[in-house]
């Protein structure tokens, strides 16, 4: 039997108390105080609020578990500055634990890192170590653009990440990169900011050499790798006139994309460019498209279906369902097999 | 018969003395001077960097005639100022028009706007008035990031882009939503940051009511539309939960999409996905990717091919090849109905 690991939800239904006291911290980062304590919150709320979500949907879905991150959207890396986002990023990875902990064998947790724009990454690592070898977590989720939409980071290929990526592949963890709320105007976060910064990533990868230098490290790219399986002629072009090596043995034993692609048409596309290897179910829910699709009666970010349609053989839907992300999470592979799974 | 044209060209093979002038433009700026003259550049000369590329190419390929703008990445509206800009746009326009003249059957032009990252857009309205109704051509690319880059820009539903429309309008000509070279190093120009800011500006409609305002005004989104055919579920889902109309009403009687996708399994998604009337033929060349697939022997960027190979009626690949882009840009229709076609 294939176990179903959806391999990219949020935590977007947290408890009411936990995004008053974001509120609370931002304000006193503003009047230049310090933050109130972080409440109490019961582990029934924390049920109610998974129970009524992602766990219901996981279950009509026919889905087993989700490898799960704090909100992407609230990570909000923008706001304040490293002290600020060091406690933010704390009380949601130790929230994430907490659902862990309720549902283990629902949840797996990746942590968000305390990202500041003009910070180092030295925060960063000791929150990925702590959440890591602490808390039990398989992964992380690293924000290309912690400035919040004008991309005023140096490129992923840039020395500015490697300590992260020295942690990342000392702890045998991969991330998946994934910008969070957009303080610009002009770019929608779930619209816009997040299949741009999806696209760019991929491309700072083409131009660079980074898995020469850290051949281990693991990327996952979201909502289907952005336009990138879309444009996959453009990008095998590209890395030839650039005069890199063919993507296959360049980025794809390093790279892979999610299933968040709400439509059959987008998935069919994706399994049929990208090599199954590559490909990890995901639907990002509870998250940025909610509603029901009037052209099929589902909803959008059921994604299962659209995997569950593929003219593909059985063993390749298992590894795009399970194998494929025991292969990139190791640490999750351990815990399942630890289980008997 | 139908007629084979390709709505996005660029004169990426200018006379060197052309692009020279340029640098020296440019180092006059930096040095407080004023730029030397244009230069004298024979139409012998223009007819060599055209016969040896495009009109080659165009020939070779089975196509008939181009829609030819200056070349997107040289636009460089962050280089210089409001007068920088508005002298070079000048002397690539004109330049574009000798190409018209010297093969009026094979070209239409299609002009830069002289736009500035601090300017407001009377200049861009006073060339597009002059190229339109003085030099005759059909169209503008209208660059939605000047800044190169950034995204510091309001977004194209803001009013301050209201003057360009209002004068497209008037003129009753489509403007391609094209960026131009990238000064952020984390974006590469034709790899990151024209994918990004096409999937951006889409996101940026559905947000606004534009064509509210002004029904007719025209948009062709290149590059395949960026990532929007791929995520075309998420954008009919998030219209839905921006509470907009469904994208056939609310954006797709202005916008449109051009063939500029460089596999075959991106121009069938697009061609599926996407009602065919919203569909140009473009192929961007001489341009981005001038590689011949080692997947197809044949170049990545020979677009009509996959068109051709298009599961397909007759009537409908017309539509594509030719009939949207004589509805898209009137002006051209006019053209062609003079010659008798």
């Amino acid at each position: 039997m294939t176990l179903v690991i959806d391999c990219h939800g949020h935590y977007t239904t947290a408890p009411a108390a936990h995004n008053e006291w974001r509120d609370a911290q931002k304000a006193a980062f503003k009047a230049g105080a310090e933050p109130p304590p972080y409440p109490s919150i019961s582990d029934d709320e924390i049920r109610e609020t998974l129970e009524k979500n992602q766990i219901r949907l996981i279950h009509e879905r026919g889905a087993d578990m989700t490898i799960f991150s704090p909100r992407a959207s609230a990570m909000a890396h923008h706001v304040g500055d490293q002290k600020v986002s060091a406690a933010w990023a704390r009380v949601n990875n130790d929230l994430i634990q907490r659902c862990v902990d309720l549902y283990p064998e629902i949840f797996a947790g990746v942590c968000m890192l305390p990202q500041s724009p003009a910070a180092d990454l030295r925060a960063s690592v000791e929150e990925l170590d702590r959440c890591v070898n602490e808390l039990g977590f398989i992964g992380c989720n690293l924000n290309p653009d912690p400035g919040g939409g004008h991309f005023n980071h140096p490129p992923l290929t840039d020395e500015y990440w490697f300590p992260i990526y020295e942690k990342m592949v000392e702890l045998d963890v991969p991330a998946m990169i994934h910008v969070s709320g957009s303080c610009n105007p002009g770019l929608h976060a779930t619209g816009a900011f997040y299949i741009a910064a999806d696209t760019i990533a991929f491309m700072q990868l083409i131009e660079g050499d980074l898995f020469g230098r850290f051949p281990t490290l693991r990327f996952i790219i979201p909502h289907g790798g952005g336009a990138v399986p879309y444009h996959w002629g453009r990008y095998r072009g590209l890395a030839d006139m650039l005069k890199q090596p063919s993507l296959d043995s360049h980025l794809m034993n390093n790279v892979f994309f999610d299933t968040c692609v709400y439509h059959q048409p987008g998935i069919d596309l994706l399994a049929d460019v990208i090599e199954n290897k590559n490909i990890l179910f995901g639907s990002e829910m509870v998250g940025a498209v909610r509603g029901i699709d009037p052209t099929t009666g589902q909803y959008f970010d059921d994604t299962k279906r659209y995997v569950d349609a593929l003219d593909i053989s059985d063993a390749e839907r298992r590894a795009i369902f399970e194998g494929n992300a025991r292969r990139v999470f190791p640490r999750l592979d351990a815990q399942l097999t630890a289980r008997g799974l």
